[in-house]
């Protein structure tokens, strides 16, 4: 029998910044027996499903799903919009904007890589990777693109690997102001279901996105959420595609139905999913992100440790980077913590490796895993000899103490 | 679909002592198909289980398995050993041990139910529900009986509605030196697999046990663990029995089958229950349970709230009671604790409702569930305005860091 | 990792009547995990299957869920209504009438054993075990019992061991007729949600029944529907009881709790089976079955073997039990059958063993199963060298294709 | 609740070649909690799988294991060995051939498509979607390619949409004899685990697979198994890849682990799938398929209907297409079964729909399960009006009675 786990008994607490802990619900729902996906019954569910999306997007547009995971959607919204050659802008907020920036690359596709310049107290070297989307530095760029060749802007809505969540819409705003035509291409991974998204409101024209975050899923199925404007220009696009074509995709699933075989149990676990996600209220889901995310934060701050995020206007409401005092390696300390108390956090990715860890504060969770989680650090913290200005899991908990949620209203049975 | 919690997302910190968080695995090997419980392969489930469970009460004597819950295991060690007006010595350790007498009465026992007579500071009129069971009180009780006409001394091992683990040995000790021949049955529904617990070493007669606690499996199915002279009384015993009688079950388990339909669902959890405790080793489980109680204990000190244990000896390993200042309702605080911060307590039972509740720490968890249990709590005792010595979260936490639990070795995949 | 089957591959065919194959929606209900049943969630599910399982007996009177098996059920019915040494008038329709019978001996009640005294052209030693209750021996016996000494007239409704199902309103009748004020207790643990049954209707005081036939549910729960009747006279019965007392179990059940743990997570499952068989409509569910159960014995019929039911007014909707040719061992051939070709049958009970084997055709199952049982049998036949008359699977096959169902109404996703 | 059946009752029966049923096992496997793709345990898990799949592809080169299904992995394969304008011979086998044939120009390769211009005297239309591989026409084709300009021969082993399984090893045999530096690419995506194939022995370089057929998995991962050359040729190929490249995915498998988030839950349910095909044995899973599909052959033949495949030298172990009369809609059959029976039966793809059925026999099955399925369109037929020749499910009934399979010796519990 697979064993999954090292420690004697408990439940783990999955606290990287995704996959997040799946809930029992989905887990359920995901191991219901396989069934034909051309005949009656898938139909209904894929309509439903599509349909379901749709309002996690704030989109009245299409929304692809794949039956392959994040890293597919994201070469699917290359592919579909771009020919071989073609200039795109990106901007560079962490580990994985560098990484979708490294695949555009690999596909042929001349970007360039915007950056903020300017440096922060700590980790003076992580440079942009502590702070948003600069709109204003795109804004400037496009500007001096007078022959129109950047075909796209791309930027990561909530950088995982810094926990940074940027202003979309300021940068739909920058490329209007320029007068520019480029399509707006987002990465939501990890911010979707989690983060305010206003897809259609904030125009933006594909957004990419994943299963294993505010889904709560199983990593394994990706999204393209899309514009009038991007399905036009995938008509155009010459890059070669079969299997992260839209075209035959979006025709098909008029009826419920996929041109190829879908990932027939994590659908069953995504109509689970918008079943809990839309019946407890995108508003109210996001609420809940942030109360939980500013609770962490006060027992970070309790610690005197910084925050990965320099700029607190852009807090990532999904997850908090911590930087590790000179001399402490984060990676050992992650290790620490997982073997004694049974507590998974993300490690420093990238530039960032050993001298941050991630703590993820999202999904299917409530106020005393959190508090479990600032508990675990805490602890590791102090074997690992760092010195702490006061205690972390007292701030958490006199935040959560003093921020009631609004009080359940589910009904039960 | 069947909705059982009001909280909007999260896993339940379910910390009452007992039913105890079943684990994932023990969850789908209780999910597997139902067959044929006269079919060849039960016979080798029921075989494995049946050898199992002598394991864990360390017997190398009959284990007869109930389908029905704790209670009715309860009854079937009255009916199997004894006949109507039969005199039996029971000792009040709190609310199990007076409805087992209450039962016993019921069924046209005659009982005698000792107690210890003096006071401690908190909750005077607690009385012997703050103790262990006094052998000495037994043992002078049994001297007097010059006519032999007691026929069985019932305790209980773990008092769950107190969190007081008896001395069964001493218990043993006392019926011997006053050279009686009464049977000696225990109640460890709360305390096995969890507490320390031998039925052959320590001399009894009938343990009675259950599945819902530190064998982590739902409720259900419960245990009579026999002795030849258990065995020797049934013969004579007049109580009408039928569906509890020993005598079939016990000879058609020879072959692994039982006399009408076992629970045969819950049969297959406890085989997955006996891999994971005894995979783990009965030592190590029982280091675990003083471990966790000891850190949770260090939180109830440093409130500065009588645990409802008096006698540091006797402390129980599975959940510790915990006493609120006069005129704060536990129960109303057990309300607050459950819809803020998605977190069961036991309730005080009995003579101490509202002014005691129970916090569990058995089973299927680890540190963190623990800290964050006490952090609940705490929070919980902040909001109802109790003043409180100090933190009691840093304590459990200073002490779980302290005492290192062995480095988990289990190996993974 | 438990394995509870030896065959290598494929879904095992369960057709022994009860345990029956359980839905994986019921599966996976009961695999949620584990909540305090003292909780406020629990209240509502308690409310909600206490009042599903009243329409399921179509009772408006309180029904009893035990967390015991059927046996447990059995019992509870004779100790609430009776005393010691009562007169109770019992119908020996087969082997679980004659276990009935045989429990309330030993629990010192006077039983006499009505039985009808026919011979029938197979099996002339069968005698009763191949008809229904005869209401007019009733009714002539009570007339006789002019001092109304009986207490109680216990009848099976869906004999298990020989697939026949009696008039139970008939014998109501015949108590009227003489006059008699003796209770009627009905045991229809494997007829109820499978054959018509009607509670109130027919003027059952008590009726037994258990989770693993029509319910769908693996076994461990079990039912004693009550009349008015029924609970006054259990005020004045003197059988000890306490675990099978219905009055704690009433009284607290108006809250929609129990007095001690009940079977948590088989009430889980409970919740999604009343949903499954009151969606589809109790009428609906005894239609399916008489339809199956006609099916199954076309092909019966065509082997030319003789149905152990010799009075087809009475055949069972549930269950068909055949009659093996003599020299025909039924237990070689059931084991052949299940070796080769992983269906498992009922075997022959009591002094029908090894004459007949029992077919099930109940629960969670559709033509194309039932069709592969029949098949499966024939091909165990023709192994064993038993010449049959004819093809039963043919005449299965043609009488489920003369006889449509009604079209699926269901709706999907 | 999700539903997924519209009928009322009853295990459906789903007999389309792929997804196949999953097995209880596997599903919760599947269901077991996420975990972090970055810790410890994921990298055991890896291992193990990774090793297992070689296992079954029979290979001791690396297997790509990717998150994506079936036809991501059929463009895996073409992106990772091919650069635009490349030529490649592909080979018309049916539906799946043609549609690999179809992504392969789209992607830009120059296709040349070989057929077996023959015809048959059912369906004379159908051509060479009734026969295996030519190896001669492939021979013949690479020798007229002096200047080596094709890069690689592209066939299927088992096409689904016929039920025709090619004979591989004449392929390379006649690359071989042709001299030809081609690649050889394979599609195995329902011949994977059901029928013999052996990738290092048969000199394939790439294979390519699935989930969902012989490895009884839900559909969502896919596979590309390697050898030496492919691995040497996708160094030089040019068409555009990142999701796909095997370079970083091989790199990072050594250690366990992959540079995307992989499909955590899916590949639970491989490790699953691999005990239970590997503990069984290739050999006996190859041998059970045989026997199967031999046994479903006989029915049809009784039927007097034509098989799909015209050449019984290729007969697919894994399914059987299946002729319908002229004027009978296979299509509107199909719905009459699904809607009757609880059966699903495969479609007919392409230029062959409405004209054939398919059905599958393969996975996680039974020798009922499959006389299920011939009863259900053996009723359906008749229901729709076609005469039959004779009764297909004796026939099928026969042959599994007179070929036992070899006796179960797996052991439970």
């Amino acid at each position: 029998m697979l064993q999954l786990d090292i420690h004697p008994t408990g439940r783990h607490f999955l606290q990287i910044p995704g996959p997040s802990p799946v809930p029992d619900r989905i887990l359920r729902a995901m191991s219901l027996p396989t069934i034909d996906h051309r005949g009656p019954e898938f139909g209904q569910l894929g309509l439903k499903v599509l349909s379901g999306v749709q309002q996690i997007f704030q989109t009245k547009h299409p929304v692809v799903i794949y039956p392959a995971s994040g890293t597919g959607a994201w070469e699917a919204a290359l592919l579909n919009t771009l020919s071989p050659g073609d200039q795109v802008l990106m901007y560079e907020t962490g580990h994985f904007a560098s990484l979708w920036n490294k695949m555009a690359t690999k596909l042929g596709i001349a970007t360039e890589f915007l950056a903020w310049e300017g440096r922060d107290e700590h980790l003076p070297n992580a440079g942009s990777w502590r702070r948003g989307v600069q709109a204003d530095l795109i804004e400037a760029r496009l500007r001096k693109d007078t022959e129109k060749k950047i075909k796209a802007v791309c930027v990561v809505h909530n950088e995982t690997s810094t926990g940074v969540t940027s202003d979309i819409a300021s940068v739909r705003q920058a490329i209007d102001a320029a007068g520019h035509p480029a399509l707006l291409m987002v990465d939501s991974i990890s911010g979707l279901a989690s983060a305010d998204y206003r897809h259609d409101e904030w125009g933006v024209d594909v957004t990419v996105s994943g299963s294993q975050k505010g889904l709560m899923l199983p990593p394994g199925i990706s999204f393209n959420a899309l514009s009038p404007r991007a399905l036009e220009a995938s008509k155009a696009a010459r890059l070669p595609r079969a299997f992260f074509d839209w075209a035959d995709i979006v025709e098909m699933n008029k009826t419920g139905y996929w041109p190829y075989t879908p990932s027939t149990n994590l659908l069953y676990g995504l109509s689970e999913a918008l079943d809990m996600v839309l019946g407890e209220g995108l508003e109210n889901v996001f609420a809940r992100h942030q109360r939980w995310a500013a609770g962490v934060r006060a027992g970070v701050n309790a610690w005197g440790l910084p925050i990965q995020c320099a700029d607190p206007a852009v807090y990532s409401p999904v997850l908090t980077g911590v930087i590790t005092p000179e001399g402490v390696d984060a990676d050992a300390l992650r290790k620490l913590i997982h073997e004694r108390f049974d507590l998974s956090l993300g490690t420093g990715l990238g530039k960032l490796k050993g001298r941050m860890f991630r703590m993820g504060h999202l999904g299917d969770s409530n106020d005393l895993t959190l508090v479990a989680m600032v508990a675990g650090v805490e602890m590791g913290l102090k074997l690992a000899g760092v010195k702490l200005a006061g205690s972390g899991v007292q701030a958490t908990m006199d935040h959560f103490a003093r921020h009631p949620a609004p009080l359940p209203r589910k009904n039960a049975a």
